[in-house]
């Protein structure tokens, strides 16, 4: 960790029962007119589209919708949505839904403005030229975190992987996390989105841009996420539990907004592209394979330690992924052992941005062997 | 705690060596001329003033100074250096200093815009109708935590107590903190201002706005400031011991930002304003006397317990103060018994914030049984 570091979060942030009814007061101040950018569904059967438009009504603020966030988003998504954004003359975005959507309609804020330039063109750090519009984000799940980040990640299917829009820009403004609105997210989903954060919590911790107010964070996040995951997935519907998860989440967000992710996440972006392996879920999948690596070094041992609490963090993570029901090795998602060496090597390509992030280089021959020793 | 919260720091913080020089590349974005704020005499002896300059030289911004903020600054500071500030023109503010500096930087930017109105009027939570000037804060203690938060704090000579301006517009947009520019700072007041950032850690603690992200920050603070300022004191020049301060500092500022403080610094003012005692050590005197009175109570003991780390708190607070050669008592601080009843009669003012803070009443009686606890 440098004694050096840079910290920046310019979102306001409103966490608990009614935080949506905040819109009623503060969407004015973001625009005249927004788009709202949901996933296909959920937004609509739940009643939530309903409640953000009474609230936009309420708030004298026009809107349009589109709701084509489909998970893993593409950028044709993001374009299609940028489309509807100019025809509607929309001046702002409301990302409302799982980390797909909230991305999606960072994505649209910073695409939508400059019609002329290539979404391939955004992608990497701090890379727009117009001012994107603002965001506000209302998450429907316990993950992402991208309520509180700067990244939208979608994906390139020419490069046959994820890329990042990362800017401080299209941090949102507003962040109204209500935990009550994750209620009806089923068990499965509920486990795989909380990894999601756990990864976000873990890596952000073994990044060179760590910080000891990530670090602190961090901690916080992990201690949240052990505490309450294991419980709300035998049982849904605790909101005590979901508040903890929704803040897991949020407080894993604030970590990778300072830090990005790491490895854990490149490796998992293969196992999505080709598989269709949720985010969360397929983040967490090489980890323990990372950790058990990475412990036994004197930069990264101490704070694995520190932020995990485990001395045996391989073999205590898939033991966190048992007690989640979910699968805890690459065959038991289904994956073909002679595909290992396919996704090492589209590991070295998901993987440029996290070794940046690390500072450290990884080799397909490394890839190959961690996922060999997550394999079974 | 609530499980309801909000959080907000729109602060851009640059920590570490060279954070000064982030200056020449982003004063120009703040505006094109600045009221440089610093103390009497520090800034310029230290060669921090010529520094600070020939970085808004590199950037371009012209700049004019005022050198009168005094500790425990009154509005008459204030309104001397609003008036500099507008006939110089200046269009930002920069404090550089402890926290007098920064805070009589943010009062500038808050009253200049708005001469019209007296400084009394912008006293008490969000009370700005003008728009502040922005302002970018160089703290050179490590205490106050002030560039990164809401408040100037501020003495009203005709109330006897000190005053808050508090705003979310005149948090710093730009906080440089550089812990080299504390390595000078004496050993009295290294302790002092640290028994500051530990007030701030442990009294938003105990605020009713805490959050399970101020709580993990303040516990960092503690664990920061009870490791590195006792060895601190002992040997100022420990760059180590520099860094591991201001990032406590900085810590705490964040807590506070979110939760204000609670009676600790509100039992302080009275004994900073009749008897010249520096606000840190003010802010600490009490709080032996209140946490003892807190911690057998089901809402506060176990908070008091996890960022402490404490079991007896009052007596342990003592010990520390102690073993940072600090009186630990109102009678070592030479403070008269008979003076105690109008102590208490003025801790009932000055603690009108700090109640609502904590969502709860004492009356002079608690605030004397509290001053008489803490006096041998």
């Amino acid at each position: 960790m440098s004694s050096r570091f840079y910290w920046y979060l310019p979102t306001e942030v409103f966490f608990g029962v009614s935080a949506l009814d905040v819109l009623s007061e503060k969407a004015a101040g973001l625009g005249r007119k927004a788009l709202l950018v949901t996933g296909r569904s959920f937004a609509a059967k739940s009643g939530l589209r309903t409640r953000i438009e009474e609230r936009l009504k309420a708030a004298g603020v026009a809107w349009a919708v589109f709701d084509g966030a489909i998970p893993d988003p593409e950028i044709g998504t993001v374009a299609a949505g940028a489309e509807v954004c100019r025809r509607e003359n929309c001046n702002f975005v409301i990302g409302a839904g799982g980390g797909s959507a909230m991305d999606v309609a960072k994505g649209i804020a910073a695409a939508a403005p400059d019609p002329a330039r290539p979404i391939e063109e955004l992608f990497g750090y701090e890379q727009l030229r117009v001012r994107p519009l603002p965001v506000a984000a209302v998450p429907t799940t316990s993950g992402s975190g991208s309520e509180v980040t700067r990244y939208a990640v979608i994906v390139d299917p020419a490069a046959r992987t994820k890329k990042t829009i990362s800017s401080a820009s299209i941090n949102p403004r507003l962040a109204l996390v209500q935990p009550e609105l994750t209620l009806t997210l089923p068990a499965d989903l509920t486990a795989e989105t909380g990894l999601d954060a756990f990864c976000h919590a873990v890596e952000g911790s073994l990044a060179a841009a760590r910080t000891p107010v990530s670090l602190a964070l961090a901690r916080e996040a992990v201690r949240l996420i052990t505490r309450h995951l294991p419980e709300l997935v035998r049982r849904p519907d605790d909101l005590a539990g979901r508040e903890g998860m929704s803040l897991a989440a949020l407080t894993a967000g604030m970590v990778i907004n300072q830090t990005g992710t790491i490895i854990g996440h490149g490796m998992g972006y293969p196992l999505t592209i080709n598989y269709g392996i949720q985010h969360g879920l397929a983040s967490v999948m090489a980890m323990p394979a990372i950790l058990d690596e990475l412990i036994v070094t004197d930069e990264y041992g101490p704070v694995i330690r520190e932020v995990t609490g485990w001395t045996e963090p391989g073999r205590q993570l898939r033991d966190f992924c048992g007690r989640l029901g979910r699968p805890a090795s690459l065959k038991a998602a289904g994956i073909g052992r002679s595909d290992l060496p396919k996704l090492a090597a589209e590991a070295v390509v998901g993987c440029q941005r996290a070794m940046q992030n690390m500072g450290r280089n990884f080799t397909e021959a490394d890839f190959l062997r961690f996922y060999e020793s997550v394999y079974d």
